[in-house]
Order: structure tokens, then sequence, then C-alpha cells
């Protein structure tokens, strides 16, 4: 169940005093190949961290030896004293693995607007390619050094019965709301694939998973998905191939993080029909994934489907009041835009909340995976950096 | 400092229960003229109200008599049935004070997709009919009656030199994000305006008060914003003189909006310049003030400038990531997109923040009033209904 499940791969993770204390703070991941396929996903941000502007250089390549992780910083509006610390970061990678720095993908993530300690970032690569492993212990080290606020590691693997894989780890609680990736995110697979069928396949499986949750509507300036491909398991596959176990992949690891959710204390999922296309359906579902009022409510286990027909009407979707059904839990609160019986018969106590909306104009169909807004969640975001 | 200030007004606010126990739930305002000018603006929600769709079309005539208000209930998602209230509440009101009921508007404010009270609502209106009266008592009366989770009545008046007035009140806590207007607010004056006046100031004070004031982001299903001329003092006065009046007068209102919003311990300003254009600066200004890890920080008091950084970059305002400044309460914090100093040297304690962020792309301006998200609103928003 961790990075180093498909073959050609180690890993390793350590506490370089990047944060306080021995909390573990770098991650290394290396392809041992024989191939070295990549593709990479990365934030839409306008404000984009000196990692992503790095890696989104190196991945047009196609091709990645190995992929250098912190947390405890996101390097990120650090401008050229930023971006030349990733690109030493980079440089002595690949002089410790053999291979170009274009061959070495940096991700950061911590508080914006810090610079990174240098210096111990590079003295603990050291460590971490002397450490390298292909162990569950090291995989494992690895995914918990990228974490910050995160409760736990969040790996994942999927076999597929053609003897190839899929194994990754995630990290991100907070500041999530996908355009296009959102938060750290690192796949591995001993499948045959060029880069090409990596990016493809890694965007069919992005679109599906991570760009349908939504925690907090805050897209970050790093959230990066790396696939790496190794060839190691001499199997070939196709896109749809990959795609399928991919998907399988970020699926689970949606899960985990929407989980483990800064404060969160329930799963929520917004499920929308009925729309005037698939855009305008997922345009409702985050609207409403990203409304307070329906968060608290939540939170509150409380079926108050006004304030879901409230931001459903505020959406930019094409919305008809008088088609407007809602059901929450399988029951139905609302129909033909009024109530449709007791709203205390649904039972929101329990840690899962399905909302379902029918628009009744359409057939486009779209989902988010979300969370409450809780006291937890503003007690850890109120003291996050001070 | 009522709504009654200006001359040619009556008001009444009682108990009808629509409410449990003796609060206040109904209020009317009348205007005795001799003019009975008025313009009204109201939410962009898809799903508007029962009362929305009824004073919409009132407001087509640009006249009105009255003004009746109810807080228990939003009249929202009920169907004919709500609207069939709706219209039955106006008839009476028409009735009892010898007018058409086509010069009756009604706001409703409470709980979304219930039922009003019928019976009670109009028995309420016989007694607010016999207790009119042009008192700070009576208009502070009706001040109150309209008031949800508002911790107290939200009053304004301004004199202008030449003889007349505007004065008015405005409810609001929770739910607000104005796209037309954002609560229910009435406004009266005594100058002398035809319909046509009174809608363009409208429009015109609206666009600079209430639509920049953003707590939550909601939109709500029953936004409304009437303005009622008497033209008793004999003054006439132009579109320009009435919008600086009103103006004044709206953002008055907005301030107290601000002050008591739900579970708000700070009050906070979101100033943009330097913008492509004046609506890429508001596009900023709200993203900011929507952002939970903005908001959260400034519960904490936490100058954590990075998360006004990534909210300014997941905005569809065009950004030049180094050109971005960024200045809490004086204190630079952010120059050229990277940190300018020590953050820890703005203060944040007090109940006052400015942030004020500078694009440095072009010369658009705009702002945004808006609150912290703290404790106290997740409190108050996860038992609302239940």
């Amino acid at each position: 169940m961790t990075i180093i499940g498909p073959q050609g791969f180690r890993a390793a993770g350590l506490a370089a005093g990047i944060k306080d204390g021995e909390r573990l703070d770098l991650a290394l991941v290396v392809n041992d190949g024989p191939q070295h396929a990549a593709a990479g996903l990365f934030t839409t941000n306008q404000v984009k961290a000196a990692p992503v502007l790095w890696s989104q250089q190196v991945l047009a390549g196609g091709a990645l030896r190995g992929v250098v992780l912190n947390s405890g910083g996101a390097n990120a509006c650090t401008g050229p004293e930023g971006f030349q610390t990733t690109h030493a970061t980079a440089e002595k990678a690949a002089e410790l693995l053999g291979c170009g720095a274009g061959e070495i993908a940096v991700c950061s993530t911590g508080i914006i607007g810090e610079q990174l300690p240098r210096a111990k970032v590079l003295a603990g690569l050291e460590k971490a390619v002397a450490g390298l492993a292909d162990t569950v212990v090291a995989g494992t080290a690895a995914a918990t050094a990228v974490l910050t606020t995160d409760s736990r590691p969040k790996q994942v693997q999927i076999v597929d019965d053609d003897g190839w894989s899929v194994g990754g780890f995630a990290k991100g609680s907070g500041m999530i709301a996908p355009a296009m990736a959102t938060m750290l995110v690192v796949l591995t697979t001993d499948a045959v694939a060029d880069a090409a069928t990596c990016e493809a396949a890694l965007r069919n499986a992005v679109e599906w998973t991570f760009n349908r949750l939504d925690i907090d509507g805050g897209t970050s300036t790093n959230d990066t998905v790396l696939l790496l491909a190794s060839g190691a398991s001499e199997v070939t596959v196709s896109v749809d191939e990959l795609t399928s176990t991919l998907t399988a992949a970020c699926a689970a690891l949606c899960q985990e993080l929407q989980a483990d959710a800064e404060g969160a204390t329930k799963r929520v999922s917004v499920s929308v029909r009925g729309a005037r296309s698939d855009a305008d359906a997922l345009t409702v579902a985050r609207t409403v994934s990203q409304d307070n009022l329906c968060k608290t409510a939540w939170f509150g286990s409380d079926p108050n489907w006004g304030r879901i027909a409230m931001a459903v009407g505020r959406s930019a979707a094409m919305v008809d009041p008088e088609r407007l059904a809602i059901t929450i839990n399988g029951v139905a609160m609302c129909r033909d835009g009024v109530a449709a019986g007791d709203r205390h018969a649904a039972d929101l106590a329990g840690p899962e909340i399905l909302v379902e909306i029918d628009l009744g104009v359409g057939d486009g169909v779209g989902g988010i995976l979300t969370t409450d807004l809780s006291h937890a969640y503003v007690e850890e975001n109120s003291a996050y950096s001070s």
C-alpha cells in the first residue's frame, strides 16, 4: 500500500530540520527504471510556487528520475531566491543520483512567503539518497514527510490482474479546491507507458477524482500531481487501461483527503443531475460545496435544505426554481421548488451526508466531495502561522 | 434616527405570533404623501421568495403607499400557497389603508421553505394599521420587527441642509453577499422626487454601499432595498443630490450590518488598486473576502498574507505574481510578490483590519467590506433551523 509497491521504485523520508524538532520534512522518490516516463498536473492559481514553476519546465521533457518533496515551507512568493533554492535542490539530487537536473521534480508545502533553509534541504538530500529503500517503511516515511496539518499519511496501491500496479501518496487537508490538481500527490506505476500515455491517463483520472474534491475553495499555490512510470513489470498498457487503474488509485486517495480534511466531522457528497449541461451541474455542486451556510448546517446535522436552495439559486448555472428537487440522505426535502415533507425525517447524525440535487432542466450531471465547516476548522486555521 | 424621520411617514412594529412568544415579527411602513414615488432593488438569486416576486411587479408601477415586512419566515420555496399569502397580505393592507394592492410591497425574512401562518399575518396587520405612528418608538418597533439573528436594530437618518432628509432601517447578519441588494432595507425621504429619480439614485447608492458588503457569500432569496419618497418637504432634488444623501444613509447602514454580522469579531475592509479594470479589482476583493482561510486568519489576528496571495492568485482577475503588493493595517507584508519584512510587525489585535492589495497592472480600484470567520459564526449557523 505504498509508493514503492510498483516495481522499480525506492523512497526515503527523514527529518532535515526544516520543521522544528524531529518531525519528518523531506521526502525522495526515485524511479530506477528501466523506463522513466512521467506526467504532471499543476495548480491553476496564477501565483505559483517556485517548485511548481520548476517542475512544469521539467515535465515538458516527459521524463523523471526522481522527485524531492518537503513540508515546512511552500516556497511560494519567495522570488528569485526561492527559485534558486528549488534549482539547487534539483541539481543536488541529480548529482547524487547521477542524472540531469532536468529529470528531477520538486514539490514544497507549508507556509507561503517564507524562504526555505537551503543548506538544511541540501544536507537532508544526501541523507535521503543514502537511505533510499524499496520497503514499506521507506515508502511510508516519504508519505509522512510531506504532511502539514494532515493527521495521517495517505497511501494507496491498486494491483491490476495483468501483473502491474499503481502506487501513490497524497498530502492535503486545507487550501483544497481543485482547478487542475489540488495538493501534493505522487503516483508510481511499473506499467510500460510512454510520457504521452502517462499524461493522457493522468488528466483523465484527475478530472474525475481530485478535480471533484473541494474542502474550502482554496486552490493552493503549490498543487501538484505527478505520475512516474518505471516499465519494470514489462506489461504495456493503453491509455484506457492506465486511466482505469489510476482513477481507482486517485479516488482512494481522494477519500483519504476528504476524511482527513481540516476539522471535518462530516464527509459530504453533493451530486447534481438534471442540469442544462455537465458544466452547469458541476457549477451547482461546487457552489453548494463552498457555501458556509450549507457547511455549518451539515456540521450541526441540520437538514436545512433552504440554504441549499439558496446556494443553487445564486450559482451561475441555469436554474428553474419550480423544478428544483433536493434529497438528503435519501429523504426528499424539496420537490418542484417547495417543501416535500417534514425536513426532520432526514437523519444527518452520522458522518456521511449525501445531498442529491435535481435541477429538472436537462441531462447534465456532476458532483463534488466536500466536508462540513466546524469549530475545529476555525480553530486550526486561526492559529496556523502565528 | 428612524424610518419616520423624514416628513410624511408613519410606522408600526408588533408581535403577530409568527415567531414564538412575544417577539416583534411584523412591521408596517406607510407613506402619507403627498407623493408616493418609490423604487426597489431585489436579489439576483434565481430562487426568489414570493414577496420578492410580488414586490418586483408592484415596483414596476413606481409608486408605493406602504410596505409590510415580517420576520419568522422567508416565504421562499413555498410555491403557489406562499405567493397567495403574500398577495393576501398586500390585499389586506390595501383594504385597511384605502389604496390598491398594487401600491403595497411585501418583504419577508427567516427560514426558507416553510409556509407563513397567513391568518396570524393578516390579524397582525389590522393591529399594525391601528398602531401606526410617526414616533421614534414606532419607527424603532418597525426596525426591530424585521430582525432575525441580528442583535440590534439598524437605523439611520441623514438630514440635508436644504430641508429634506433620508431615513431608513436595515436587517441582515448572515446570508449576505450582494449582487443587487443584500438584505431587507427600507429607506424613506421627504424630498420631492419622481420614480425615475428614485430608481436612478437608489441604484447609484446601492452599487457603492450594499453591493460592496460581503459577509459570507450567501446572496439570499429575499434581498430587497426599497425607497419611498413622500415629497412632504416640498424640496425638489436631482438624481445627484438624492444619490449623495442616499449613499451616506446606505453607507451608515452597511457599517451597522458589518458590525452586527453573525459571529464577527473583526470588521475587515479589503481594498484593491492597480487592477486591469475596476471589475477585476472587485473580483479580487470579493475572492479574498470570501476565502475561509483568509477569514479564519483574521479571526486569529494572524498576518498570514500568503493566504491573501493565494486567494488573489485563484481569482478570475488578471494577476502578475511579480507585481503583487499586500499591506495589512498600514504595514507592508508583500512587495513585488515576495515578503516585504517581518509579518509580525502588523498588529491585528484590534477589531478593525484594513487589507490593501496593489496588483500593479493597471488603474482599476474596488473594495469590499467583510468580516472574519469565527467560532460564533459556526455555532450560530449550525443550530439555526433545528
